[in-house]
């Protein structure tokens, strides 16, 4: 995870549907717009110092909790209600590093929402934010009529990017299993299986509480959510369930493909073992002939046959391919 | 899945109980049935283009983000209640394909059901559209009395589809186990056994929702479910559940079938090292023996018997017979 | 499953307290019975042809659905309530056939109550209807009072039924555990095991719905159930709760069974494992010391001892013993 | 499970606080004391007799049902409420008989708690009930200051009966799993599994329901219980769900250690194997000189050797020595 | 676990800001600051004694059921609400002493919590108890404003501790899952990761309930929570969850490991299993040319000619190093 450089934009949609950016001397303006019913103050402030966050503790009204969460970092999604605003915390699909061992990263959002202003807080530059910013420049009005409209966007961009994840994964799996089902490597597969549990525990650990949150949005008598946002929301909600679906059928398959494996690796002993068995037969079997004609007896007819020896090297072949037939036949070759 | 081509048909069941079918140039006389209390208006659309949403938007008042879920597709089953209609996601058996990998495909079905209407839209050849269309044909009455009858009846066309096919998976299963028990080729059960495996996680992915849509349309106060309609919709849920149940049986019986599997892997193989440990005793024995009439002693009385050789031989044919009847008593040969 | 021949029991409790039996020519009279405070018609119908549908839609206002119900058979247990009755679906254990490879048949039943009457209507020889009817016969006040205690009556009769089937269970597994631990024929048990789990599972799946249909019985407020009869059906719910907490351990013990088994697999193989070893070794050793008097040097001291041959017979036959008792001592052997 | 004699204990509080005890001719007066507000008769009946139901059924008005769970036994815990009086049943630990395979027996208890009386029933000799008899005798207000009072000192016995059995059952897990680790007889700790496994899953059969039986003694309105009684019943369901937790995680556990079990076997396998590789190697190579030097070749240098027999000997000993090293060096010997 | 010496102490924020510190003698003045609105009493007790509690009974109301708790120890993390107060009880993570065996251990903490009083009880020296007090000195107003904001305070301190703990089980898995992928000493493994499970299992046996009481806390209508330490109960209920979300995270890769092992086990046993059919095919072939040369045919054009001794150890090499060449090219060697 690349930490971002710290950076802060401020965007205001006006009430005639216009965009203002307002620049570090503008804050102190932020004041005027904040509550006006027909602005949208969006403020988005990546990896934040504590000039940042005494902003949002004075211009903003951020609890003195919600400060402690973005100082501490690494909070669980949720939607914690306080008496200016809500937070939520989200984890959005960040591209991987160049490390191949990981497949993913996700990075920590966390949103107020309060009468007419959305803050965005984040540590890494952030496709899903970066998007709305651009729409949000091009046409305010189709992303920020209201805060709930502008949370839901920012959400729905974050949950989107879930989706191309789950495909990843899902290749991955496919090919996991083939190369199961081939008999590859056992080690290498399964190093892979284990790094991809943890990664889809990790994931369903961020998403499951996240539906919470969409619930919560949902259901919740908040301010923030007018009727005409709710089917947006229940869309939002739809979108997690639908990914943390494809993520339970996935780790179903996961453990299915761990079963396997071990049915797999116990076949080929059972290959291994009845390659064994034929080997040890096949060779067996002519040595005795050799050790019979290698006795001293006195008397024994074959030795002295002018063609007892290859009637002996014979034998031991005739054997030999005998066996080998009977094991082919029973398909242990 | 086969895409099907574009079409777009419009019947309506008239207040006299007769059928009418609506041109594409009638179109602009739904207007004037749809929203009429003793009128139902069906119209199917296949493989929706730009066209057919325009006209979803503009006459059926079909809510922006229902457009963008028939756009996007593979929507989970769902029902989003919008100010003027539902819609209902719901997933159909198809028959399969040429391709044998896979057991089936599964067909998406959106519905919109308004007052006076019900729209359906789908992207494949629907056996269950078909029939209920036939059947409307026939008598608009026994279908359409109501948009909520001719909802029930499309899905219960719908779910009567899956039945067949869970008896083509019962007796997949039932094969496998035969198979795993008899010892047949292990990779290529396993192989099923992982299809078949994600084949009714795919099942229940699709068919778990579609519960909670029944549930829904059951339990909350939609206009579009009167006091008639509740026993079908009710029978509806029941058929839902006994599919689930049916499915849930057979993943349970198919997680057996793979640690059955293992266990007969395990037990094979205990049957080869028993076999080649009677195989390396019946062999080493009479190879000890000829060891020992080898040996250069000087005075070995039996070397110089006439009947040395074949009592030597003797021995060997005896001590080997022995040990075969010593392990075949104990079965591991 | 034996399909019983199609017959008609109609009996009926008088205000009197005396019981009645309605032949086939008596049927136009249900109508004055039927719905009478005072009395109880129970119809009994095996097998019911179309005649005995029409005498159901037509004097007991059985809904189409219901009717459709019982043509298709193989419902899920439930309760349907409709304006005039309720229909109870349940399944009754039956003695299982010849066919030793089945442990039991389940036997459909449905039921439908309404003011003054009780109809059941099965496909096999039911002991429990069987039971109830004599029990009827002999004193109608101890099991008909009213249509709630007749159904609560017939279905405390299927219930019990249960009880005898879960010791059979019992046993099986206990002696499924017993073969496992003992070592006995792989296949064979596990063949039993795929099967007991086969039969709890579709047994389980039989009864979870009759559990939900006796809550909904004890909970709902249908007119069936009067507070006198409120404690009965309690009772009833507490036996299926019971069955299904047996089957629920029965199921966890099985699940361990099959674990064991595993265990006890690879354990046997670890014996076989060590005994060919041991085997291997005895063998071994005497055959090296064979060989190596065996070996054409001049000068060997040992070939030309008198009692060189006795003392190399008597040094294999030393190695062997001991490697014997070595393997022996460490239980290998 | 040794059943008790038949014996009838009655004992009464008197207002003043005193004990008396009923005789089998006092039991006539019963009537007079039950009823009373300030009386707590408590009569305790071992391995009921008719009699002795009679007397239930006239003195106390228990219900007709629960007089046949009496006679049928092997209930459920449950609490069910007749309009006299409820019915509560739980299970007793009892010291398990002489016979080492059960760790314990349960004794079934039934209590009938109505106004000013309670009436307990059980079939064996129970330590709970003889503790509480023992300081209702001492100090009867200190027990029995109203009947809910009474059944919350019998409760509080019972479920603190089970707590040395936990402790006695996470020995034997911890027992077994040293068991396990040290690689002991599996079949012994097999066996040992299966039946801690059977008696725990046989506990939480029995306690589970009594979870519920304090939960409903808890919360619902029951004229049993005041609010001065309310938060010993609050600790009483604590220690039901303590006993619970602790059966959770010793099952758990038990699981786990089922586990390990086949990974130990499958790695001593392994072990095994390496030995056999190992002696079969150290053994072979030796084997192989001999039958070099036993070769009849003409011109073979050595065989004239003055030294070359111990030449060879040497040689074989120092390729076995050498293949032993070998071995060992990688910790397969 | 150390037990700490018995020690009080005894801490008093009064309504001017200040701390005070109450000594023995001044115990009799805990009455008068005791339910004063603006006063916080903070008795801490360590190991408390007979006199201890008489004070408890005493001066701070504790209910008999609460002292009995104290005194039997060991209780499930809960709230019991009583006429004066709550106790809630707790489990803190503690250094685990000296023995490596155990990775933590648990310290049990009762709070007692009423108006305008704490009492906290211990068994062990408390690093979280220490901390808080620590700031109760040096600025009382900021942990103890009110007993809810104090309660908070400590519970805080105690859950802040498991995060360290986890990160510790954290990096153990990780360690372990690297061993058993390097294939390590299995028997060490298995038995760290049992007690390693063991470990978590208790963890979450403490935790589990204590996300309940955080709940009780959070919803119920106590007076101890004012509005405005709810969001602070909130956050102090998301960590909770936090800590179990992470832990059941943990106890799945567990569980993937220990299934890993076993397919590691198995496919060593593969590869030694590979191993061992080419040694011993390596050294049959030409032990099996060497009995050829052995036998004593009288006409065997190889044993006179003047190469043939090193023609025959050409072939045994030859042969020998071409089974290797075979073997290695597959990967068994």
């Amino acid at each position: 995870m690349t930490e971002k450089q710290a950076s802060r934009t401020c965007l205001a949609r006006l009430p005639s549907g216009q965009v203002r950016e307002l620049t570090e001397k503008d804050l102190h303006e932020i004041d005027q717009l904040r509550g006006a019913d027909d602005h949208v103050v969006w403020l988005d402030v990546a990896s934040p110092d504590a000039k940042d966050l005494a902003l949002l503790r004075e211009e903003f009204a951020v609890h003195p909790l919600a400060i402690e969460d973005i100082e501490k970092r690494r909070q669980r999604p949720k939607v914690d209600t306080y008496a200016e605003n809500q937070m939520i915390v989200a984890y959005e699909v960040l591209p991987a590093g160049k490390g191949a061992d990981r497949h993913f990263t996700l990075g920590e959002l966390h949103l107020f929402a309060g009468k007419g202003y959305v803050v965005s807080v984040r540590w890494s530059a952030s496709p899903g934010i970066a998007d709305v910013e651009k729409r949000f420049r091009q046409n305010p009005d189709s992303v920020a009529r209201t805060p709930g409209a502008l949370v839901y966007t920012i959400l729905d961009a974050v949950v989107d990017g879930y989706f191309p994840l789950l495909d990843t994964l899902s290749d991955k799996i496919e090919g996991l299993e083939d190369r199961i089902l081939r008999g590859g490597q056992i080690s290498d597969t399964l190093r892979s299986i284990l790094l991809l549990k943890r990664a889809m525990l990790d994931l369903r650990r961020h998403l499951s509480p996240l539906r919470d949150v969409a619930n919560t949005l949902l259901r919740r008598d908040l301010p923030l959510i007018d009727d005409v946002s709710a089917p947006y929301f229940q869309d939002l909600y739809d979108h997690i369930v639908r990914v943390l679906d494809q993520l339970d059928l996935q780790r179903d398959l996961l453990a299915s493909a761990l079963e396997a494996n071990l049915s797999v690796t116990s076949n080929n002993l059972n290959a291994v073992m009845k390659r064994l068995t034929a080997f040890t037969v096949v060779l067996m079997v002519p040595t005795l002939v050799a050790g019979i004609y290698g006795m001293n007896f006195h008397f024994m007819p074959e030795l002295s046959w002018p063609l007892g020896y290859p009637f002996a090297l014979g034998l031991m072949l005739a054997t030999m391919i005998g066996a080998a037939i009977f094991f082919r036949a029973r398909d242990w070759f």
